[in-house]
């Protein structure tokens, strides 16, 4: 059946590019003939899983919802992300999230945040559209809070219309004045349909505030363990129970009203409130911070592509799950984790984000080539 | 014994990975044969000493107090670091301590620095956590300066219980209130029982009030030949007796109360005031500014994970010497030994600072291999 998919997706979407079409139907022999070894590796992680949770067919997601290159498009066709983070102590990790995006194959990547945090992002490199905006309590006297806010927003729903995909808290702070101005630009991408990762700092507003994503199937939340723990405790009202993470995970989603959440671990576990998938294949034992941020960034672009792909008229339905969060959830996790494993060879234990980063071109390219 | 020693050691640690257990047999059977040229290094630097200083048993300790890597591992359990230091004038300095930190294993590496300085070390490198928060005399009026002492304290004291060792010095410089404002970080980190690398203008911080780390056993200086002559001046008011360095170097750390001092210099002589071990190995005759701080940053790392070892129900307990200090003075002298000796081979006369940062992997995986 996967043949049937596959080609089918193929040969409709490869007018101008034979050669996917030719690496997918030849991917699919092998695969028939049990050689397939990062299906294989899968099938693996499926042995090393314990309870219910299936592991997603992961780089085959990747691959169906990775768009094939065309001399015709136009900038911007391939994805506009905008991160909103950035701030006087954090500037690593909105720069981790926009370049991740950047890539991966996105056409353009904003940042927006503090004044103080500008000019450092900026240096870091050229590639991202960098806007000043954000406002700390400390540089705002009380009496212009409310009109700054207002300003702040206005600059934000300039953009608002032309973004794929906001990512929501990498490097945000806890300022109370700036997680207000984040709370009501998130209001507004809700009312235009932009889908909202929420990772980092922005996963502490959204524990305090639910309401902010709460019935909003766009908005994916992206916990660590520590992040997971205090959501499990503020909307389940008890403490995580590795015993029953399936279930534990399947009803913090629900309870939140079908958002889409990407459990970090050993396993990522990923759910909709329907279904839970998992991703245990490659991976990496270095834990240093900041690849966090390369995987919202990622998931953010690979939404903005599931979403596109899934409304094209050959858009192959035999892919499951359905649903586009998801579908980028179990991406993005699947790069990282290759990424991350193809960095970790290479550096060992001072394996850094930005190695990390270096190697997302490559591992995309080795599981979905270009031609 | 030894062989006794690291294969338990790793038979329980390395539960995951087999291939360090593996190393370890093969490598104490060269031994055996005396054909470990590391350890033969090791034995010419002991024949080379002077006076009663034993040889620390370098690469072992290096390897017994590193933790085997681990995917079920989550963010921060490899080390928090933070280093106090960074002004108008230093910003090199602060930087190069906190990314060997990184470089070497660290999870999480943050550096607290002026206002002024913040900027230039966020734009190394966006994988280091700035925070911008000490002041100079020059921009606090006298009015001023206990409400800001006050405020400054309070930024640092959020963060105290999650950081594993502080390092206080690198690029400090020597403005009074800045380092009246350090005083009280140091004092708040003693009571919160986390370990102080002491350097450059930390040293002369301390030299002036050695009630900052008097009697402190998890302080470590870590003096030059010019700031170990202040010491000894100032401690034991006399001159250096470089025929008597062990003895001295003895009462110099038992005069101050049981700290640890690592003395820099041919070979470095580390003591807590009951032993003197000294690291002879590797070297380079390069004397580029900046090493002094690659060295306490990875000492840093070095101690948080020997104290965490030493707490694990699988620590040998015939590993010596007992004191974590020591040990991750020893792993932490052998390291930045290595890769300078490994970067002069590559760059000679044109080496720097930055270049031995980036031998810092291969030097721990060459003594120390993940698998």
């Amino acid at each position: 059946m996967k043949l049937g998919v596959n080609s089918g997706f193929s040969a409709t979407r490869n007018c101008m590019l034979a050669s996917p079409a030719v690496f997918r139907r030849q991917e699919f022999l092998i695969r028939c003939l049990g050689g397939y070894s990062s299906y294989q590796k899968g099938i693996q992680g499926v042995k090393s899983m314990a309870g219910p949770t299936s592991e997603a067919d992961s780089e085959n997601i990747l691959r169906a919802i990775t768009p094939t290159l065309d001399q015709s498009k136009h900038k911007g066709q391939a994805g506009k992300i905008a991160v909103i983070g950035g701030c006087r102590e954090y500037t690593g990790a909105p720069y981790f999230a926009a370049i991740s995006a950047l890539k991966i194959g996105a056409d353009l990547s904003h940042v927006f945040c503090t004044k103080d945090a500008a000019p450092v992002i900026k240096s870091y490199s050229p590639e991202i559209i960098v806007h000043p905006i954000l406002e700390e309590s400390y540089s705002v006297g009380d009496e212009d809070q409310a009109s700054i806010s207002s300003k702040v927003l206005a600059e934000v729903d300039k953009w608002m219309e032309r973004f794929d995909c906001l990512v929501v808290g990498p490097g945000l702070g806890r300022d109370p004045f700036l997680l207000d101005c984040v709370s009501r630009i998130m209001k507004h991408a809700r009312e235009s349909s932009v889908p909202i990762v929420v990772d980092g700092d922005g996963l502490f507003l959204v524990t305090n505030c639910l309401d902010l994503v709460s019935d909003y199937p766009l908005a994916v939340l992206t916990p660590n363990v520590n992040e997971y723990k205090r959501l499990i405790q503020k909307v389940l009202n008890c403490e995580v129970n590795d015993e029953d993470s399936h279930g534990q995970l399947l009803s913090l989603a629900e309870q939140i009203g079908g958002v889409t959440i990407l459990r970090k671990g050993k396993s990522d576990l990923i759910t909709d409130g329907k279904t839970v998938k998992s991703v245990s294949i490659y991976g990496s034992p270095r834990r240093c911070g900041g690849q966090g941020d390369i995987l919202s960034g990622s998931v953010a672009v690979f939404i903005s592509w599931a979403r596109k792909l899934r409304a094209a008229p050959d858009w192959d339905t035999s892919i499951s799950p359905k649903n586009p969060t998801i579908l980028g959830c179990v991406a993005g996790s699947t790069l990282l984790r290759k990424a991350a494993s193809l960095a970790f060879e290479d550096k060992k234990r001072s394996t850094l984000t930005t190695d990390i980063i270096e190697y997302l071109g490559r591992s995309l390219e080795d599981i979905c080539p270009v031609n």
